[in-house]
């Protein structure tokens, strides 16, 4: 499982973050984590993750997998052939992916035989909640409205960070919780960790930066 | 655009066309192309198309594209991604995988576009003339209920086949056609091409062959 | 089917037009239709048409049906079930409810089957035209990003209009079209019937309006 | 709320319970409940929600919700509409209608603020606790596999009755459980409240059946 904490970097469809793009920030991201020991992992596009999985070492994530076993499913993104791509764990239930509650059960319980690590989005305290009681290996609280914002979740509601997390504890102490959306510098991380996340997810406070290797310096300092 | 008559090969989401064996069914096809001078090109999964691109000369599909640009989708398949990956087309809308009509638009629009080759699905001869009014490359005309059947559709139901070259020609002469579900065997390609269709779209047929190499003779040497 | 040229208003789930509220509207246009002779027809929700049915002679239509025959499809809204309940027709495939390709086949030929007037929504001329293929009743194009807006379709993009009609004539010359987005007076439908149209469909101009009796009576006396 | 223990009778989309159909059901039932004091509600098509509780005293339930706020959404079934209609009380995620985690949340949020009692239905003990932990009035466990099938769930997986009870009891107290698929007669009703369910959630094996009366009396005998 993933070490924490950990800043898990999600590079969505962003075209800065595309084939060649999104190596590059993996191995960016790769040579800081060697460097600091910080913990980080990066979640690519299916089409990115063996060439990702081949030149890094730091974790490399599938952004999404589908409720689904080996079969008649075309175009679909099966579990299997994300973790032969070379993906050791994957995001699930993205507020840009969102699913049935029986297949976000599906699918944890997919990767928890495929021993894929994984980190189910949730959109608030309810929803973290009920997320818990699958036992996944971690829940990840990010407020959509404040997804790809200006303002880090950690300063615009800290109690749904620390909501979640006693909420998610109650339900199964072993259960790790991360929170998301808006986060940017090394201060959120900070201030996300003070709440009891044991991490963050984000995006486009790395990805549309103009030096991505300085930011991701900053995040992995307050770790 | 795909060299006609042609054999397209979905491989879906089979385990034995996951990974490497994605790869090795590819390099079987490249091979059987080179030797006969036979149109083949392969469909596989998102996590498969960096490697057989490199691997294959033969035209290596994406499977499915959604309707979107670059920007805020985790998890799904930017169509310029499946183009940094190697993929030079796509299927699109499979029946496995059918899209909202106004998604097909946005779909073909942006493959076009990209220059990304593009096979749009269709289950009936009213679907198939439905599609042919986007104008795209090609048609492929499958009825789901013989889809991984015993029966290929140009003896179960040849009628939809030559209805829907008609149909599709009469909208737009310049839409080729493809028909599957249930093809099997040479006889079967020789047939589709008796109805008017330019080749066909098969999965099982091939990938739950036991001997897959000579299940592709057999089809290749029937074009 | 529906006299043309025809006012068809889209109630939609607006708190103004929900339970008493629909059927005071269409008790409105229903005295309207009667003192002037416009073809005026009002879609309301499912749990409205028994309702308004009963009380008004305008025919009142559905604003969905679900691609699905008797049985087992709990929630879901049943063409027999708009039928019993007194709809003469269904709206299919609107921008807030867009349907696969494959489903507006079946919700066509089912409407058909049932004798249920339909008007299928597009976004553009190239939906218009691929909608007309199957030979509905009625065809409405409906740019989006103008539905519920101040600018009516007929003067933003009166193309998008004139192609569609010619667009979907060309494919079935019985087809008629509709047009909508922004549709908010007698200025803007007299515009619709000169560019080719046979009705407008329309929604918030009417519902949010505070004197939706005078803005009935203004629509009409253009048409 | 409602008086429990219960039989909820989920008419679906069956041509047998559509329109005058529904209603004789619905009365068939409101007289055995007023002569039995049986608990009995009725979940019908939104078409039929005015008819049926004007004319009869049982609760009288919506098959679904969708998650939205009146406004703009063409042909979805809002929960103010099913309310205003007359409707009591709602199905949530039914097998058959399943809905997005972060949409049950909301229709839960939806149905409680306008005081809607709600049915939220799950597919196994995993779901039944994620479900618990938004505190909705009723879980009702259906194993999908046994839905519309001749073996009832209290006989074919008794203890995904009873351990769905314990684990929901578990997040929350106040929860109750019921049990669906397969339930054909009292025999089957009294095993669920042995199990530990306050109830049962049952469709064809009434609406299916030639003698639905005498059915319904077996059942409410055993509650």
């Amino acid at each position: 499982m993933l070490k924490t904490p950990v800043i898990v970097l999600n590079v969505k469809t962003y075209a800065e973050a595309t084939g060649n793009s999104a190596l590059e920030i993996a191995v960016t991201m790769d040579k800081i984590a060697k460097e600091t020991g910080a913990g980080m992992a990066i979640a690519v596009q299916a089409t990115d993750i063996t060439t990702c999985a081949e030149k890094v070492h730091i974790p490399v994530f599938a952004e999404h997998i589908d409720p689904i076993t080996p079969g008649s499913h075309t175009g679909w993104t099966l579990p299997e052939a994300v973790k032969a791509a070379g993906a050791v764990g994957t995001l699930i239930n993205h507020s840009e992916h969102r699913l049935k509650l029986a297949d976000i059960d599906v699918c944890i319980t997919r990767a928890k035989k495929l021993g894929l690590d994984h980190i189910i989005c949730s959109n608030n305290v309810s929803t973290s909640k009920a997320i818990a009681a699958f036992s996944p290996n971690f829940v990840a609280v990010e407020p959509p409205e404040l997804i790809g914002g200006d303002i880090s979740v950690t300063s615009a509601d800290p109690d749904i960070v620390s909501n979640s997390v006693s909420a998610v504890k109650n339900i199964d102490n072993n259960v790790k919780v991360l929170c998301g959306a808006g986060v940017k510098n090394g201060k959120d991380v900070a201030k996300a960790i003070e709440l009891g996340a044991e991490g963050v997810l984000l995006a486009s406070g790395v990805v549309k930066a103009k030096d991505k290797e300085s930011v991701l310096r900053d995040l992995a300092s307050c770790l």
